[in-house]
């Protein structure tokens, strides 16, 4: 339920279309439903801007699929990340209108079209060819969310110059997310180039003393680039929902 | 200079009112100008939609003052962070009008007034008595660059209540800055109560296994309320440079 | 060996009832029986008021039922913990009353039934679906010590209404379990709302700068709600048997 | 304002005794009182079993005596801990009657006699000379809000002989605060001994790798005694806030 | 110096015309032969008072296979220190009369029966049933060296009571050395009841904040008991080398 | 294209001899190519004096033989480091002259032959066995990249005999590469030996308080011979990289 | 057992109806004395081999003095380590007869003289400037418990020559005690020369990533030169005390 | 070696008994100077291509003094590093021609002039003000070691055109020495523009989780720029001796 349809519920209420014990039948899993091993929040779309997305990590196929029958009961589109390629599987057996995306580790199902509803293009841009799969996380979490979302890859900053011709994309985005492993130094160029707010996301490839993302971390963390903010070490889903809420009019 | 001021300029070439040479001379100190131990960027306004600010930490009195006189020179507003009391009293000799905020380790010098022109509220929230200092940094910053900005303090997890009494107000920012230092656990519950950007700033305030901010910091990527960023540890300046990206118009 | 019974024992040395000989063959195994890989402690329940518990990892399947053989040989009840579904299934094979429970990696064979002679409810609340096997292990646990124990589950503090729906419930135990993993910011709300002994199980779920559970136990240890104590990362067991000292009459 | 007074209000206003608007000026500072700094409070005892303790680290002399000054207009008893010398000194000049416990670096000031209603005694057991700071932390505390409370000191495990001896007093304890420094290995010891609650609290004593407190506090986490609970570093406070909730009747 | 030179040393040795001290001191520092993946010492024992051992790990079984048969030629005995399971079977295929103990993943080929010439016995006390195989270890080289070695097994400090009663073969010991995972809390106590070396090894056994070991060598390092001596986790060998030395005469 | 071949485009152009048009489709993928997956640089090497390099890792054998392909349609000589044998043996089916080195996790294809164009000779000083890898990795990049290079192995430093053996070998070098697990001391008695550059390489050799490589980084970068520089854990390419520009001409 | 008992005691020896042996028995774990702060232990010697030894840091001049004054009633020698020299000066007042060594931090009192009766010599070797305060230490500590004890200082591993030129003195050493910063490799070199224990003592000297003394540390933890064992951070008094368990008779 | 057979051995050199080479030969690893504290090592340049240099943290005025009286008698130059002023002005009044650098924390000391014979520039990098002391470190030690030196200071990379302002002075240089604090991004970039060594040096300029430098160095460490090699924290001194030895002749 996202706020139009909340207010026409309680305007129909009000002009006595809809009878206070209907109404309250539509009202009644809030705050949430339980089905088993989860509460679901079908109203954090009202509250926080954004519906409900399934962590795939730690959840067996079946209490995720659990999950999504309840969202999709009510009429929600589903969002599960993190999904490695078994459970998937398994998923896309029940639900067979669902999409993996196998680099990304995602499962969409869209029951109604994304309405696109924000101010500019978020964009997604990565370091290395290794940074794909986090970036492709962002990618799709934006777009599931109604935005606009482009991407320009493998622009690292020892090639400073691959960065530089990209400038003029770089300017107009609204919103950009930047994505690199290593020593995470991507989102501080960038930061310096654009008057705009960058999101910078560390990604776990690397070795050695890169320590599965420590390093990019601590790198972005310490930017002299000032308006540069941060999200967890390959969550590029976090940093697709904080570019949301900033891209939304 | 600022864009509206290079419009004018480069519109003043092109209409022969004013001479290249003159141009040039206006122009002369791009991209940087050499003050001897610094190379102070006059356009970064331009490039990245904020003046340069003069990080204080690690500089000497002596070296802040000549970065100060090149920028007053070219009409710059000017905002130190990271000022301590004493190299503070030894610039606001050297410049009478400047304004010094001692809790916050802040200096301004206003030449110019503020234009405030941003869309809504940066909400400054934090959780402790201690966590003042940090909130204070954020607020200046907020304010000199252009934007109306609130506070909300003392307002910790451990007593929800309240929090929870002040929901309307946060409901009403359009972009937050959560400060909290121990667990740092405040912008979760903040990010699970409001739809808009949450900036979350760690601060080294606790003791033991706090880790001088660390156990906040690691609490802040591990959010589990999707769209919260993050930024270094007691870096109010840093969120407050976000949240003006954010909150412009 | 429990306390009563050693008081009908030594009542009945005092007696005449029982010769010495033959108390002390009763008594031969203290301090404790050698079973060729362990020492096994017969009398930690008088001691420390609970029985030996076998930790299962590390340990193979042969040497767990060796220690099993000698506690159910004098009469007591088994908890394993930290046990994969492989070496449960063999140890069943032999010991076939046992009970397996593989979400939590429990297996418990209770030979005389578990008596109730605590005050009142330990209440265990988990934050996410995937901190429900920790969850697990500290219910089974407290159980098993002669708990009574009940479960609130999927109540993270981003979606801080699903737990305050819950209030009365946590008021009314007599001792909390608080599990979460990520920021491990659940205890300290709680904390906030009772008035009852609360002890935190941060859990290894999340990813990137979770660092397998480091995140959650700084936040826990940093807790802003006095009064929280904490355990080791994942170890649902442990949170039971303290809470089951703090239960017990 | 505890739950007795609540309760003699509220049926004062029941029977007509109290008019509303009196009863509401009462409860006037219901949830908290702003002091400009800080949010006081006062209701914290009615929601959490004890009054606000003011925590003196990162606070001026001056925003603690604010709030000291709200509480006592209120007539609770005040606790101020992680005091240093130089504000004690400016503190105790403004309240003559408060105490000022150097070693503990505590203060309290009691208007009202502290009641004893809890079930048995909390012993603090130590383990070097240095780490008996922390240990007095705990014991004010302790008494401070109501308790019984004994001391056992310099009882480390190199000298096991020490401990063994002192076993009746360990064995009568309701409670245990059990403080080391260096390994940390004394709760482990004593939680062996004991069939009561301990709860460990590693002190930053010790030198190299000690690193601040973290070889205690992991020693104290991995304890091999199952039912030993831990708090922050040097957090004598915080142990004795969980062993009061937990020896209250 | 190669073999040519050997020879003729050696016959002038057997002549009487190279004292044995001469040619001993000759000799010392005889090089080493290459065989290809290594520079195989063989006069370690020479020098160091111990023959060169093979760290099996990280190598193949063929490189293996290649340094005994360097050794053997010589008529050395052989000890193969962290070999898994698949390397020694293909080892003692090529290796008959080598022995391959599984737990300690170790393997001895003894040409020469080991000459027992040193003054006591070193006792290995081990903390839990996980503790054995890196208990093992140290034994097997122990033994291998020519020393006389005991073992004590779950002695934990959690129950006291079984190690105070093996106190009088902890005190017969020439050295010992104590192997514990978790708190790391066994040497400690050790080293406080006896008057002689305490070699301490610390194991990856533990979960969570263990830390795979951490927990227990900083427990270690800063063991209140002067005079205990620590080694890497997991490192029996290397306690047992160090042993070795002490207990030679 | 390297500068040889530029500088004869360009006086081509100059002269005449080719017309612009022919020039820029020449000179099309500058500054880079892109295949899809990555933006190919095939002017690194005019631009940072060695060819573009593959990093194998965290890429696909599909996407690796893209950038490959795009690298032999320019005729370049192609490396491709930390690449498995599964990947390898699909990639080595589609480029049939391609050569892999399994030890050294690398693959090469020359279609043209090096030169050898450097001062001198880049040795390769290696302490254990287990450290062989990384070695070969350097070895086969720097000989890739046009330099003489050899190789000493199994010269720890406690052995020191085995090192000061080949004096004559290491002062005879242009740059060292030293390449170290465990104490990582290698660097530091090398650079103590001669009046060269040394670079030190840390290996991921080790077990317990190794950290995966810390310890030997650690040492390296705390190095006592003055002139030792760093690189990355297991970073033989890295390495071989430095040592090629500082013996190039 | 207090005075009396104890004088009834040694009457009975004194006279005959006593043996010694069961005198012996009867003191051996004779408790402590409490003197305030502390439980000082007059039988350690007997149970451990050496006196107790006062730890400085974290207690006061006073605390120092009460515990001084126990020992010498009992006629026992008094060595205090990690003594600032405020407190040493203080002390050295109330006791004219103790010496103070200010670059060791250490303050003796010797009222009775301290016998040798070990098998050899205990040689500490330093690489350092820097590293000297902690070798005094554990000469200073040597030399009070009874033992022989020589020093060669400054040679590092970076100028190998100048530890070779001792290698006579080195092999002549019954235990060696190793004293470095930084890289902390000359524990492995030594330990490769001789055949006798070696342990390694890691100080805080460095800067930057030698992190207080860890880098040394991990580097002396993962020594190549088996048989070396390692005490905490600075902890020259705790190597001695190791050392003096080796050489004693 | 002593004086007496050095006078010899120089006597036969001048008398042409013994010639140069051989003579050259005899003195390599002539052993050192005892001072008392410290080996001084005369021999250090002909070794290592420079002299010895004293690192003045952890020594004390006099000490200094003494080193530099025994190098200064054999006609040395002296170069002292991390010297503060105290000590500074200490040895200044007993060596008038001494030359204190005080941003640097170095004193230099030339009684010959330093002979330039290497073959181009070093160029040090610097990215912030902040960043200058060890910056001037490097430059003056690479001064003193015989070397051309220049200087770009403030060029950090988030406002790239400033660096690439400076490109030709970049790629002029034979080998560059990069600087940088904060998330140490600098030599990724200047890596990816120069076919020269690059050496970074990480500074502990920085907060919060900039953790004293160790953001910073794991960022150049894991440079994605090929060919950049990294020093310790703060650790100018060491890039300029490895810069020495590359662009030695």
């Amino acid at each position: 339920m996202n706020p139009d349809q909340l207010k026409i519920l309680l305007q129909a209420v009000k002009g006595g279309d809809t009878p206070v014990d209907e109404a309250l039948e539509q009202l009644r899993h809030f705050p949430s439903q339980d089905v088993g091993c989860a509460q679901v929040d079908h109203h954090r779309e009202l509250r926080q801007g954004m519906p409900e997305v399934i962590f795939g990590e730690g959840k067996t196929a079946l209490q995720i699929a659990q999950i999504m029958r309840a969202m999709t009961d009510k009429g929600s589109n589903v969002l599960v990340t993190r999904l490695d390629s078994v459970k998937a599987g398994e998923i896309c057996i029940q639900f067979p209108t669902a999409v993996h995306y196998e680099e990304a580790r995602c499962l969409t199902l869209e029951q109604k079209s994304v309405e696109q509803n924000c101010r500019g293009t978020i964009l997604v841009v990565s370091a290395g060819t290794s940074d794909l799969p986090v970036a492709a996380e962002a990618l799709i979490t934006a777009r599931f969310l109604g935005n606009r979302a482009d991407h320009i890859y493998d622009v690292g900053v020892a090639g400073i110059h691959r960065l530089l011709a990209r400038r003029e994309q770089l300017c107009a985005a609204s919103v950009l997310i930047v994505v690199a492993g290593m020593e995470g130094a991507l989102p501080s160029v960038v930061g310096g180039l654009v008057d705009k707010p960058v999101i910078a996301v560390p990604t776990s490839i690397g070795y050695g003393a890169a320590f599965g993302g420590i390093a990019a971390l601590l790198g972005m963390l310490n930017s002299c680039a000032a308006g540069v903010t941060v999200v967890n070490i390959d969550n590029g889903f976090g940093a697709a929902c904080a570019a949301n809420l900033i891209n939304r009019m």
